[in-house]
């Protein structure tokens, strides 16, 4: 017999009956009844109940130990009799009767439970996270992490790509946000940087001639903790493609997203549905105007329509509005369908909701079939309103809110009122995964502060239009090949089509004001190989923790990640950061310069 | 027509000619053959001859762009004249007549060639390594290690083996290589450390519940350079089991490790045989002795034998080696086998090697049929020679080299001269993968230096008979649960059977010398989880780097690593490390330290 295990413990079931077996596991709870005492074995793959009585030498032995320890235990496996059958366990049809039992590791009294779902709040779940991982919740959800990178993996293998490790220990990025830096112990004075993404080196791999890359690829990032992202590292589905359109990539990406999602839709016990590829695609203009945002929340089936035309009309009165559109503004509208039964209460507290982010409120008009009523109604006249109801798609018993400001703000406020009312009335759809690819960001903007045309988002994506657009179009108007992929309302990465010509490049930093000398000292590199041969490529980067989290259902990333640091960036497992030696210090070539104390007055 | 391509440039047959397609790819090669340009055309797949003649508009454009510029190239696909087939190449029955070409990239000069396996130099080649990837061979080593770790994935999974991704910004470790420091903004004067090894979160994950962990895992340590070592961060198939003997281990690593090497033996173009499973167990004991170190290169036929008995008879008068005996030496005889016809000087350049290493030489006896013949054999009378025919097996025309030195010295020097001898004699094995694992390492040694005893390799492993065996036995005689596997005389990885007893820990470094403070300063987060509920676990890491090392044939770790860093530690395209601004710094807490330069004194 195995020394600890000839089955494990999620395994045994009736036809086992009479079998002389082995378990090995935890401790996960104890039942004492006087004379038998009940001992539900735990280990990775279940649970399986073990007795003994008191005629047993393992009785004291088994009803002194706490829960957790480790135990092997070598017993017969006999069937319970029909009033003990557990249906809700899959072994819930036998018992093991305990013959011999070994200690394997006693276990001290708990600083947390493991048998329970009560939250031991986070300072303990990550000083004791393994622990905390016991959990039954904890092991489904890390389990769930490593399928779903599993299943990608396996999925880009399908669709032709290649796996590669591009380096950890490299150079600090000139771009983006801020860097983890490593002091080099052979050069003085020099740092390495943990990359923020293989965005670099992924586009070597194509200049280098591969193809079709992608990559789990761990990410660094030394930026503040927030709900979605873990401080320090996260990791992403990073991958790119040679000699493609941007269509193409949505064609290779679709797939794998769409087949990870349907794999594990019914990881929370409810099947969710999955969006059909290929995904709407939807340009970055229509979704700031329909959804108020870049990342359309597409469950929610309210759309915001344009009425400044309306409010435009010369028998509209309404100057509070009329004032915000002479000064370039604009008027969105939110339909509320079905809400002429609704108190007037539902009408203010969205109001109040309103007014509580600044806005002087959300103006409305509620359409009865007598016509509309509401603190707005007075000033539109019935034609006006027949034209709204044309515009928006109103039927009798549908409300319409109002949002007035400048183009910006206003899609904003309209976007956050759109989920409002989406979630007030509970249209937003349930058990579904919606994607979308929001297309045609632009490739430049006006910087208010700065009173320049700047960048948009990324300085090394393809503009459309390419060299021909920079050099006769107006910039404010040239879109990028840039794309963003979004999943109930969740950003799960962007991409391009990316610039692999010098000469839009220099063309592209010119137009944003800098000269060429900007661009071939910070990314020179890349400048030289694309000099040398580049072939035309493109790609994105899913996030892992932001596809897992949308999976698991659990909007804290700590819930899908093992070891995660807390948000103060510390590992309370394993004391990190931690001091070190002053000689270590000394072999970097750097000491500390840590900030002053603060003189406290003596009382 | 799709923009960049029909088809890739290896995918072209006889049976497309006719079909009008589009490729993209580099320009490998030209042949300007006056009316007539053949042009190359090179992509991940392979490469298509395209033509085109001088009364093409394009002619002038192919003939005047640099090789390795990207093109994509339009035109038909037509059969090749009989005496033009090129057999060698898969496409080699067509050749694309261009109709239309677009350039995507127009090369500048190249710093080196990519269509010829010529090396350029480690300098250059790393500096433009995204044109040195685009070689043939790069192409194809490269691959191979991404195969190589997909395939260990797949077959570690079949296992039941779960991936997960432990944490790379982590706690500094207190023993073992130098770690890379990251200084934390967030907590002044601390550091987090890069990994050497996920060694203590793969036991965590044991003893959270997990029973199989395995990981690809970037592992980093900052030492110098090794040829079989990059600096910087290097990958292990990293993994770990729960209620498992050490036999367990083998039994599920073997097939996985046998499966890849099989999977791959015949990338270099030769087919290698591969050890089958269960591979040799040898004991380390037995190992130092018959192969003259830890890591047996099996595919020498070669053993050594212990000879000292012999040396040790009264009729023996040879006082060179029994002076050493006395002094508690040894004598170590090596099998030559069917030498003797060789020259007088096979003996002496041997003889010369060994001084060469600061031996006294190695003495042999040639033994003929008329008897023992050679420097020493007129000390060894003809019952002594028959005693050293029996032991070591020699048949006339053999000869035996001996090694007499005290233990350690002697069993290395012997292996070094097994080695040699086998090479000589060109009797190594050639195209086979030969895998054992060295077994029953002694779990502590005398440290002759500090004149203790302390533990000879890892301090949490296993002792084999546990507490009572630290308890009972003489500390340099007990061995531990810790292995070695061994391939072609390569270690790919250490591993072992955990000690996850804190009883068992504290006994063992009492032995070693340590205090209990010692063990709970520096293990802390361990032992305290060890207090809770461990299981018995263990496991190993085999190097994938020296894997595919091992597969491809090549002596050097750069050759099979897509962006290394170079011997001094640098990414010569990336500029790593490199200088970061002093706010950087300030903002890390740490100031430069430099090393005053050197004083040089003007002439």
């Amino acid at each position: 017999m195995h020394a600890y295990r000839t089955h494990n413990c999620g395994q045994l079931r009736l036809d086992h009956a009479g079998q002389s077996v082995r378990l090995s596991g935890w401790i996960n709870r104890k039942r004492d009844h006087g004379q038998l005492l009940f001992v539900d074995l735990r280990d990775h793959f279940g649970i399986t109940q073990c007795v003994v009585d008191t005629s047993s030498p393992h009785f004291k032995g088994l009803e002194d130990l706490r829960l957790e320890s480790v135990v092997t235990i070598t017993g017969e496996v006999v069937a319970r009799t029909a009033d003990t059958i557990n249906d809700k366990l899959p072994t819930g049809h036998i018992e093991v009767k305990v013959r011999d039992l070994s200690v394997q590791s006693a276990a001290d009294p708990l600083p947390l439970q493991v048998n329970s779902e009560q939250d031991a709040g986070e300072e303990l779940r990550l000083r004791y996270r393994f622990l905390d991982l016991r959990r039954e919740k904890m092991q489904k959800n890390i389990l769930l992490r490593s399928n779903v990178i599993a299943s990608a993996r396996r999925r880009m293998i399908e669709q032709g790509f290649v796996e590669f490790q591009t380096p950890i220990l490299t150079a600090s990025s000139p771009e983006g946000a801020r860097d983890f830096l490593v002091p080099s112990r052979n050069h003085p004075g020099k740092f390495y940087a943990l990359p923020q993404a293989p965005q670099q080196f992924k586009q070597l791999l194509m200049v280098s001639g591969f193809d079709r890359y992608f990559q789990i690829a761990p990410c660094f990032r030394d930026e503040d903790s927030r709900a979605d992202r873990s401080p320090g590292e996260f990791y992403q589905l990073d991958f790119e493609m040679s000699f493609v359109t941007q269509e193409d990539v949505f064609a290779a990406i679709e797939p794998v997203i769409h087949g990870i999602f349907e794999e594990f839709s019914g990881f929370t016990g409810t099947r969710r549905t999955v969006s059909p590829y290929p995904f709407v695609r939807i340009p970055y203009a229509e979704s700031m105007l329909k959804y108020g945002n870049d990342k359309p929340d597409l469950r929610n089936p309210l759309v915001i329509t344009d009425v400044t035309e309306v409010f435009k009309r010369d028998d509209v009165e309404f100057k509070a509005f009329k004032g915000v559109i002479e000064k370039g503004g604009v008027v969105r509208a939110i339909r509320a369908p079905s809400v002429g039964d609704r108190p007037r209460s539902f009408f203010d507290k969205l109001n109040d909701w309103a007014r509580g982010l600044g806005a002087p409120g959300l103006g409305y008009i509620l359409f009865e079939a007598a016509g509309g009523k509401g603190p707005i109604a007075k000033f539109v006249p019935e034609a006006a309103q027949a034209a709204l109801r044309e515009v928006v798609g109103l039927k009798d018993g549908d409300a319409v809110f109002f949002v007035c400001d400048q183009a910006g703000p206003a899609a904003k406020l309209a976007g956050l009122a759109r989920t409002r009312i989406g979630e007030e009335l509970d249209l937003i759809e349930k058990d579904t995964y919606k994607f979308c690819w929001i297309v045609d960001f632009p490739m430049f903007e006006y910087d208010e502060e700065r009173k320049k045309v700047d960048f948009s988002h990324n300085p090394f994506s393809m503009p459309q239009g390419g060299l021909d657009a920079l050099l006769n179009q107006d910039p404010l108007t040239i879109n990028a090949y840039q794309y963003d992929i979004v999943c109930n309302g969740v950003e799960l990465s962007s991409g391009a089509i990316r610039n692999h010509k010098p000469e839009i490049m220099y063309k592209a930093f010119e137009i944003a004001g800098y000269p060429p000398e900007v661009l071939e000292a910070k990314f020179g590199g890349m400048l030289s190989a694309f000099k040398l041969g580049a072939p035309p490529h493109g790609g994105s980067a899913p996030g892992i923790d932001r596809m897992v989290m949308l999976l698991a259902d659990e909007p804290n990333i700590r819930e899908v990640i093992v070891f995660p640091l807390n948000q103060r960036a510390e590992d309370l497992l394993m004391q990190a950061p931690n001091g070190v030696t002053p000689d270590r210090l000394k072999e970097l070539h750097i000491k500390l310069d840590l900030p002053k104390p603060k003189i406290t007055t003596a009382e």
